[in-house]
C-alpha cells in the first residue's frame, strides 16, 4: 500500500493476558509490534495490557480502534478456555461469532496427521462475521483482520510471522526516522541545552535515555522526525552544542 | 501494613514514555512491579503505555486511580524537557506544582560534589503539593506519593529501589498464590480437560500458555488462587486427569 506523507498514522496496541499482568511471562510484543508499525509509516500511540476478562477487553478494544487508524490485539486467541478475546471483539463490534469456512480448512489440513480436529481446535476456526484470515505458516491457527482491528497471537514468534504476513498491505504516513546520539553525559548536566536544541528545529523530537554502566552514569539522546534534512540538521546542532560544552559522544548512541 | 482478606485490591500501571512506544527500549517494568505487587497482595489490572504527551498522561492517570485502589507511574521524572509527568499528574489531581523542600536538600547533597543545584536538576525536586518522597538510594531524585498514586522511575534498578522502599506499606489483600505444571502437551489437546477442572473449583483459575521449544510444542498451565488448600486440590485434580489420558508432565513448569 502507498505511504500518505500528508497525515499521521496510528495504531492501538491491546495486550489481552492474565499471564503479563501477574508479571510471569515479560512482554515482548509491545517493542516487536511498535518497531514493525515505524516501518509501516504508523505510530504506536497507546498501549492497554488487560486481564482475560471479556468487560475489560471489549472496553480497550472500542477505546483503542475509536482513537486509532488501527488496533492490534495480542493473546487470547487459542484452544482454550481462557482465550475470549474472538468473543470480546465481536461484542465490541457488535458482531455475531460465525466458524470461519476457510480457516476451518486449514485446521482441518494442519491436524489431519495429529488427531484431527477436535472441539478446542475447533475454536481456533472462530471469528467476527466478516474478519479475513492472517495467516500463520508457524501453527495453523490464523490471525484475523475486521475493520480496523488485527486480532494477532500472543507468543512472540507466531506474532512476528503474522506480521510479515501484513507487511505493506496497511497505508501508512512518513515513517519516523531516528538518529541517537550518545555518551557518558549526565543528563542533568545538558538539560537545558536539550531543550534549546529541540526548541530551535519544530519538526524534531529529541528524548533522553539515561543509563547506569560499568559504575558511571551516561545518556542516550534520540532525535525523531519523519524530514530527514531537519533530522540532520537538529542531529548536527546537538552535536556541536555537546562538543562546544566539552562533552565527549559517540554518533550512533552507547 | 496489614493485609486485608475481606477484599481484592487492585492497582494500575501507567508507563510514560515514547522509548517504550518507539521499540527503542523494551519494558521491563511491567514484570517486575506485576510481581512486586503479587507479593503485597496487590493486582496488578491494568497497565497503559503513553507517549510524552500531557493530555495523554492526564486521561490515563486519571482513569487508572479511579478504577483501582492504587496507581503507580513509571518514567518522566527526570531533569531533562521530556520530563512532564509532575506536571501532568498535578493536572489531574488539580493540585499545583511546588518546589519539594525535603526533595531540594537531598538533591543540593547529592549533587554537591558533582557540580551543584543547576535548572535542570531543580526540576527533580518539583511535585505535586502535597506529596511524600518515595526514597532512591540510587540516584539522589525521589519518586513521589500523593494519594493514591505512585510516581516512580522510568530507568528499571532505580524503579526496583523505589519499590523496595514501598515493600509493606500499603495495604493489600491476601496474596494470589500459584501453581504451575508444564509438559510437551498441546494446549489443545487438553483444552476440555483444562475447562472441567476449572469450572469444577470455584476459586481457582487457571491459564494456559503454550510454547515452541526445541522443535517442540508444549504448555505450560498456571493455577491461581487466594486459597492455598483450593489450590492444591485443583493442581491435584488437574495433575490426575492430565495423567489419566496418558500426559507426561513436570510439576513447577518446563
Amino acid at each position: 500500500m502507498s505511504s500518505n506523507p500528508d497525515r499521521i498514522f496510528t495504531a492501538g496496541l491491546c495486550i489481552i493476558g492474565d499471564e503479563i499482568l501477574s508479571g510471569r511471562t515479560q512482554d515482548k510484543n509491545i517493542a516487536q509490534i511498535a518497531r514493525w508499525l515505524q516501518v509501516q509509516g504508523i505510530r504506536l500511540a497507546e498501549v492497554r495490557v488487560v486481564a482475560d476478562v471479556e468487560d475489560r477487553i471489549v472496553e480497550a478494544v472500542n477505546a483503542l480502534r475509536n482513537a486509532n487508524d488501527y488496533l492490534f490485539t495480542t493473546g487470547g486467541i487459542g484452544p482454550t478456555h481462557d482465550d475470549i478475546t474472538v468473543d470480546a471483539v465481536a461484542k465490541a463490534l457488535e458482531l455475531p461469532v460465525i466458524i470461519h469456512p476457510e480457516a476451518r480448512a486449514i485446521l482441518e489440513r494442519y491436524y489431519a496427521d495429529k488427531g484431527g480436529l477436535t472441539d478446542g481446535r475447533l475454536r481456533m476456526a472462530r471469528a467476527p462475521q466478516g474478519a479475513e484470515l492472517i495467516r500463520n505458516r508457524m501453527s495453523g491457527a490464523p490471525g484475523l483482520k475486521i475493520g480496523n482491528c488485527f486480532l494477532m497471537a500472543g507468543v512472540p514468534h507466531i506474532t512476528a510471522g503474522m506480521l510479515d504476513a501484513l507487511t505493506g498491505t496497511l497505508e501508512g504516513g512518513l515513517p519516523l526516522l531516528t538518529e541517537t546520539v550518545g555518551g557518558f553525559i549526565p543528563e542533568s548536566e545538558v538539560a537545558d541545552l536539550l531543550r534549546t536544541i529541540e526548541g530551535a528545529h519544530d519538526r524534531c523530537q529529541i528524548g533522553s535515555y539515561p543509563f547506569f554502566r560499568e559504575g558511571r552514569v551516561g545518556s542516550n539522546f534520540v532525535v525523531r522526525s519523519t524530514d530527514a534534512d531537519e533530522l540532520r540538521a537538529c542531529v548536527d546542532a546537538m552535536c556541536d552544542a555537546l562538543s562546544g560544552a566539552g562533552w565527549d559522544f559517540t554518533p550512533g548512541g552507547i
